[in-house]
């Protein structure tokens, strides 16, 4: 391809809301034009890097016995009805209408599409385990795009659904997932953080992130300094950093007059003591609970009810009190798996007034009987602390955990943080703020229960399968290439998703230079590889920078004073590296063809 | 791949609502699912044909020298309403309003957004020209989608764009463009009927439609039986089936009562005539007429204005009377080209009873001086005939054309039947149905012009860019295959879009047939064939009726008889051919492999 002729529009400027190197290098490497906030366009050059990534997923997919289908970019409304996302599903998710007033949705996911094709087809577990995928645009409303492609409205992603009879054969769908992610990303270049997590009450049983260090990442990632402990904040357990001491030596707990004192800094500075005194009592309201309530303070008046026909028991609504330690966050996502509920929020005023009988600001985990209480494992440590005393303007001290209260339910439910133990090794935690690529997950029965797929069982009994989901964005994977591979000069491609392999310089296209240049260009076309030609009008300069912001990975530039060598010479440079060196003419195609196809080789073998 | 891997839900019932092969065998044959009305489901058998179709459309497209790029499918509102489509496109525009209350378009054509990012680099006229296209989802709000995907809501175009200098660079690229859509159709396998026309005032001099026959086809086609003349009958020409004869021998005009008589049957009816016999004058309302009326009859009041800048003048609303043969229709595509306006539509009552001075019905073009006259050509072969008399109940007979009355401009405005003369050979012309797979078009101005892109020419002057662009329907050409190729058992495919190159049918998937289908099925992959492997525990009926069904080019049978033999023999056939023959077992996979790679050269070698 003659550079005069791919549309490579390169840039000096950087745009001005591009403030991650992605976002501007693909700007000014002429990969991508905006068309509105959040929309972009992708040109020549970077499609063709886009499609190599695609490719690259869809030949791992297939690999692992994924088939690819497709269906509609917008789907029914009547689908995500079934599923109850219509309405669960906030603002993002771009509702339309049509002529005929029929609900639509512009895709930002598939599990109802995906869902109710097996649905039709699904009749015997002799067609299980079935895993099918789409490599095809989305859309989510994203209220604040930014960041290029990183965070945009429109993108591409490839989502793929599994169906299995039982969590065995889900489970090694699950794990070849994971091996098969792994592989994409190590073949496009990446480093990947895999970052596991019990998804919990979410249906499954398993969930694993694949993460991207980035400074304005979406994420941020709990990780160990000794083992190879990675977790989502919103997921990471640790270790108890503390040792549950007796309460022989407190004195017996009193209550104290706080007027005034409301919140825990007010109470801190009241009391002259650290928020690592006290307990802190949080009100939750839980939705579809699974967890037996029936001997649990205050619920023996819960009802269970079936949300789906086939699904368990679940309580529509409970309320529970968390006690944790007065400088720590309750992690809700924890807390909903310790609970089994489908969702946790703070509960409303009106409720916490009604559940504690005390203003706001003065609950406390000694007599609060009116609900199940759970206890943060940090309080069982903490034998001399301040807490709410259930009445307005008051609060016990000298409170002691086992001796005046204990808990309904002991669980890890805090926020980890930097410095915090590792739960794996007691190693020390630390933080980077990451971007997910891909994800895989166990589903569950959310999706086959809801909208009522089942098949026959080996005994003729009609079963609902267990799914599983695995997505992976490829416009954030295509950027987060860009991320990690570049310098101040522009992009440095990995082979893999170069959008060429080679760009040939002549130094002035012309004369003996263009000869060569044009016969190279031929020789390397034939031996299977992709070339950019500079055939441009422009001083070296122009064309070197362009080269090192297109950041194709080797350059083969082409002069006079090379060619008037006795054996015609040619310099070659990889992108990556800083040194150039000659090499001839005639041998340089068979040179370049070799190392090409050795990286190709490499790739191949990865595990 | 095994088949019972392979996820193929074929179906022995034809689906309620599928009138036509295509739609019948993509569903019977497990290509396709419904999710809703208008809205398709690839399944992994259609994929892989419909990815091969792309992939042809690709490789051609880029041959050409036109590049690939991806915009957005969602597009900002905005940029349709610069171009004035998003009032002037109807309901069939699915347009969608985001969580901001910001207008977009899920896109049916994409001449805004290409336009816009070519508007943005466009600087020299060293840039043309430059021809981009995408393969990408488009969604029409088809108020009564039916015959599957040959018309659905949500389907993929092929749609390319181009840009150029001068009418001489827009006509080469025309051109490659209508060779290269010769190649692609043929590469499909497919028979196109290649449709010229004039495109008149749309913008342009050019446009080609690659028709495919079909009885349920959108487009009525005209064709010649001598040579190969072909045009869409909005806008075919014939030659005049008549001779002007001299009015001498006819009596002089005279006024006839004909109480009661509005239509042309009354007319009939009631003097005991032909509707050939009369003239038919009807009043039209043309918009944006280019041509020059200033010395038209009742014209000299209008006003020339200029839509966009660079435009040209045009009259915005201007009036004509338009005199046809009593059996014959206006063909208002014709009758716009042919006045060069925008638009043209039946006048109001209204204004067919101000400016006629005379009640709805009785036009005529004798004395008719208050707007120009546009004449058929049938109209001045007519030298004794009927027509209104521009009063209540009265008509004129002997009316005379060139004694009686002239015209302002004499034009071919009529709708050609079948049994009319072509208008190359004067031969006979009959119809057929027809849909439209793809269509190129010069476009010309319009969208450059109101979306005021410009180049600097070679002087530094500013220009605008003249445009073309091509349009191919991915679905459609898919379905229009399996139209040309079926037979009542199913699909033919032609190899080069088949889903699989080979069938491997062991009679019995076990013992010493499985170890001959396994190493079979080994050696066609090693060959680089598409293999399935029919791996199922059917009877052989089954596996048959499946193959024919899905249309696989080649099968293998292999059962124990044929291994039986002294040199172990499998029974191949052609799936378009009825004999099958023996052939040693370690010969068939080299002789597949050169019967599918002969093929392959004559399509390359395809001009």
């Amino acid at each position: 391809m003659n550079y005069s002729s791919a549309f490579i529009p390169t840039l000096r400027e950087v745009p001005a809301d591009a403030v991650i190197a992605s976002h501007r290098l693909m700007f000014r490497a002429g990969l991508l034009r905006k068309l509105a906030n959040g929309l972009f366009a992708y040109l020549p050059l970077g499609l063709r890097s886009f499609r190599k990534v695609e490719q690259i997923i869809r030949e791992e997919m297939n690999a692992a016995g994924a088939l690819e289908i497709k269906p509609t970019v917008v789907v029914p409304g009547e689908l995500w009805k079934e599923s109850g996302r219509w309405d669960a599903m906030g603002e993002s998710l771009l509702r339309v209408k049509n002529r005929l007033d029929n609900d639509f949705v512009v895709s930002p996911t598939a599990e109802e599409a995906f869902t109710s094709i097996v649905r039709d087809e699904l009749s015997s577990y002799r067609q299980l385990p079935l895993t099918l995928y789409q490599i095809n645009t989305k859309f989510r409303d994203e209220i604040r795009p930014r960041y290029g492609v990183m965070r945009g409205r429109e993108f591409v992603m490839k989502d793929a659904y599994s169906w299995h009879t039982d969590d065995k054969s889900l489970d090694e769908t699950y794990q070849a997932m994971g091996r098969a992610y792994r592989r994409i990303f190590k073949r496009c270049g990446l480093s990947v953080i895999p970052v596991k997590a019990d998804s919990g009450a979410m249906g499954g049983s398993g969930s694993e992130e694949f993460m991207v260090e980035s400074e304005v990442g979406d994420n941020t990632l709990i990780l160990c300094k000794k083992c190879d402990y990675a977790a989502n904040v919103e997921k990471a357990g640790c270790k108890p950093d503390f040792t549950t001491a007796a309460a022989a030596n407190t004195p017996p707990f009193e209550k104290i007059d706080t007027p005034n004192v409301k919140t825990i800094d007010e109470l801190c500075a009241f009391l002259k003591t650290e928020s690592s005194q006290f307990i802190k009592t949080l009100i939750y309201r839980a939705l579809n609970v699974e967890l037996d309530l029936s001997a649990a303070p205050g619920c023996s008046k819960l009802e269970r009810k079936k949300p789906a026909p086939d699904a368990p028991l679940v309580y529509p609504e409970a309320f529970f009190s968390v006690a944790i330690r007065g400088d720590l966050d309750v992690n809700e996502v924890k807390l909903a798996a310790a609970l089994k509920a489908s969702e946790v929020a703070l509960a409303s005023d009106n409720d916490v007034i009604r559940l504690t009988n005390a203003p706001v600001g003065f609950a406390g985990p000694v007599g609060l009987t009116s609900l199940p209480l759970v206890i943060d494992h940090t309080v069982t440590g903490m034998n001399d602390a301040v807490t709410g005393a259930l009445e307005k303007d008051l609060h016990y001290r000298h409170v002691a955990y086992g001796r005046d209260f204990t808990g309904w339910m002991i669980e890890d439910v805090r926020t980890v943080k930097a410095g915090d133990l590792c739960p794996l090794c007691g190693g020390e935690l630390y933080t980077k703020m990451g971007n997910e690529l891909g994800h895989i997950f166990k589903l569950g029965y959310k999706y086959t229960r809801s909208m009522n797929v089942s098949y026959l069982d080996e005994n003729g009994k009609a079963q609902t399968p267990i799914m599983g989901c695995y997505g992976i964005g490829v416009d954030r994977t295509l950027a987060s290439v860009i991320e990690e591979h570049h310098d101040e000069a522009g992009i440095i491609w990995p082979t893999s998703i170069a959008p060429y392999h080679v760009i040939i310089i002549p130094i002035k296209y012309d004369g003996a230079v263009k000869a060569a240049a044009d016969k190279l260009a031929a020789e390397l076309t034939e031996a299977g590889l992709e070339v950019l030609l500079d055939d441009r009008n422009e001083r070296p300069g122009v064309k070197f920078n362009d080269a090192d912001l297109t950041g194709i990975p080797w350059r083969v530039v082409i002069g006079d004073k090379g060619l008037a060598n006795p054996t015609p010479q040619v310099e070659i440079k990889r992108r990556s590296e800083k040194e150039n060196r000659m090499v001839e003419l005639d041998k340089a195609a068979a040179e370049l063809a070799q190392k090409i196809r050795e990286e190709e080789e490499i790739i191949k073998a990865l595990k």
